[in-house]
């Protein structure tokens, strides 16, 4: 049996799981109807907990636990509520509840710096096709041309925010002010690497850079019956031989990702030899050196078979995202409370993105990863283990106390 | 300039390109209303070089040009009128337009045996999906339960026969009667061999043999960020290393032809791992050994790779087809009559089905090809060069001549 704490965010989690767009399955996306049970719900706790609470004007709910002193600093502690389309319950509402959970833990003492617990509106970019609508408020960072984006029912973001009841022009008040600490965001690993490690927790160095590209190999499409071997401008041949040398490139260099996940084949028919195929490309690091060397390489790799072969290729960059190291002093801080509690400090990367990737153009930010079981993430099955959340718990505790212990606090 | 011969039957080619279900394409399938314009032309054609012409019950037109003497054996030469959608205008009536022009250059001379030239009803099974509906009714290999076939109006093989004025009843007497000395087909190769050898005309030894069949990778889809290559188990990355091997297994193994030509990839996104992937295999050789030893081989790799990934492999037979060789005696006439005209007698294997497949059950066969400028066909740009229908009028009459003295005539 976990403590009542981890027993109440796991509750928690299931009682926002019906806040959803689509009956008998979670699909939450910005601020559509199903937000408002959930800030009803989310408002309570943290009010309940202690914390003074507001709406900002994208959505954000923030609840506020004072410090000890009037203008201490602040550390804020958040994740997003919002879903993928047929979402697991834990994808973001778990770190919101995990923070008013920490809250709550304090039982009403008082730090040397003042708690915010946010709950971002949109990370997902599920409706608007653009992430991170929440975290870029706060961060300042909310370019005002977002608010012209449409939702493919012809909604744009400014509509969507007015009819939520929020004025879109109050934006640019929605970025924080004053001194913070830092940010620190709970999340699911959402990936295999804790459950195959056997470890509850991670602690992220950094959030991976990513190139996504399209590859287009022309060759000629032929007779599969009439064609002898030698005489063949096969454009899946020479794919499939790219697949190959990508896996094999990934598998050679420590921490790289790299992944074909669309192929289409043209004519497409068994009995002829495919004449154009087109596939994805997406390679993450935590390095921008390692990854834009590796999509260099690959890049050769392409251009190389296709002259072999007798084929074009062409590539179109569909995305480029840097990658962003977490704080190292928080990261320092939350290895010693994982050795505190008895946790080893494992170290891993985020191979997805999240609102720390935001907050850390405006503050320190760290992330700690709970394990997730077999891996699974943006799909019903997705879960957590209670003793996992439970030792969240007692690290974030511990950080929260060392965290005041280093600006002097007892 | 070619002679006048190989100038008309390229022009009767163009003639018959108009007569088309799909207008400014030429789509002519079983028994639909165009057919009975190409009748009419072709019957005049055979008529006016002197054949008595009728059409059998699975309206197969057929002229009959007399031997020298009346119980005289018979030689039959004929190809198919039918075409596939969006065809060239040479698949098919080039081989009937080169007999009737055979015909035309023995200019009343009467051989020592009779010559029937062959216009097939149905060779490419478009309309109901299963192929050579003509030839076999010729060979006596017409299936009853073929005529129960339907169209995708719902129309049967039995009610187009009738709808065309002839009887399904009357099928089994189409069958041939009596001592046949063989049956010859002239076609394009349909291939780019015979260009790269630069050779106007090309003996086929064997019609291959075909296998084909569905495999179905299964891995497990999982995240492209989060899910380190050593934990993925990529169905894509499994299929690419199968489609790799393929391609080397036949390039290692002398007049085999092997194609991966459809490729199907589940969930196909750009950021999540390949959980299923569904691919063809056509393989086919002229020798069945050869054919069921690599298919075998195919197999075993296929497998080895679904378990060195962690990965589940299922095979799906579609169809499996024997190789069919042409007669000996024919080929060797074929190659004497080349060599008489100055032509290599350059052999090579038909990679794709033809009418001669079909009659080889009932008679000795043999094939001629025509080079394929581009190797292309099935394709409105389908070609054939004058010189190279003229040269195979020379080396076809020269046929004659020889069969004609191997009978003991003059």
């Amino acid at each position: 049996m976990v403590d009542r704490f981890a027993q109440t965010v796991l509750e928690r989690c299931d009682q926002l799981a019906p806040c959803s767009e689509v009956p008998g399955q979670i699909t939450r996306t910005f601020l559509r109807d199903p937000m408002r049970e959930v800030h009803r719900l989310v408002r309570g706790w943290m009010e309940q907990a202690g914390m003074q609470v507001r709406l900002d004007a994208v959505g954000n709910l923030i609840g506020t636990y004072p410090a000890a002193t009037p203008d201490a600093p602040k550390l804020m502690i958040g994740s997003h509520l919002d879903t993928v389309p047929d979402a697991g319950r834990y994808d973001g509402p778990l770190g919101v509840l995990l923070g008013i959970a920490l809250v709550e833990r304090l039982a009403g003492r008082r730090l040397g710096f003042a708690l915010e617990v946010v709950g971002f509106s949109e990370e997902e970019g599920v409706r608007f096709k653009v992430p991170f609508l929440g975290s870029r408020a706060l961060a300042g960072s909310f370019d005002p041309e977002l608010l012209e984006l449409t939702d493919e029912r012809g909604v744009s973001v400014a509509q969507a925010i007015r009819a939520y009841g929020l004025e879109p022009a109050e934006i640019p008040h929605a970025a924080v002010q004053g001194n913070y600490l830092g940010y620190l965001e709970f999340h699911i690993e959402q990936g295999p690497v804790l459950e195959a490690e056997r470890l509850p927790l991670g602690l992220v160095e950094a959030i991976v850079g990513q190139n996504r590209l399209e590859l287009e190999f022309t060759g000629k499409a032929a007779h599969a019956g009439t064609t002898p071997m030698p005489l063949r401008r096969d454009a899946l041949a020479g794919a499939a031989q790219f697949v190959t040398d990508v896996e094999y490139l990934a598998r050679q260099t420590p921490g790289l990702v790299a992944t074909v996940g669309q192929m289409a084949v043209e004519p497409g028919a068994g009995n002829v030899i495919p004449g154009l195929v087109r596939l994805s490309l997406d390679v993450r690091h935590a390095q921008d050196e390692v990854r834009l060397d590796a999509l260099e390489r690959l890049r050769n790799i392409a251009q190389r078979i296709a002259q072999e072969r007798g084929l074009a290729v062409a590539f179109t960059p569909k995305l480029e995202q840097p990658a962003v190291p977490m704080d190292g002093h928080l990261q320092s801080l939350l290895a010693a409370a994982m050795r505190d509690r008895g946790y080893s400090p494992y170290k891993l990367q985020s191979g997805a993105g999240h609102d720390a990737m935001i907050l850390a153009g405006r503050m320190p930010s760290a992330m700690l990863f709970l394990r997730s079981p077999g891996g699974i993430s943006h799909n019903p099955q997705e879960a957590v283990l209670p003793e996992d959340v439970e030792a969240a718990l007692e690290v974030g505790l511990r950080f929260l106390e060392r965290l005041d212990s280093s600006l002097g606090g007892k």
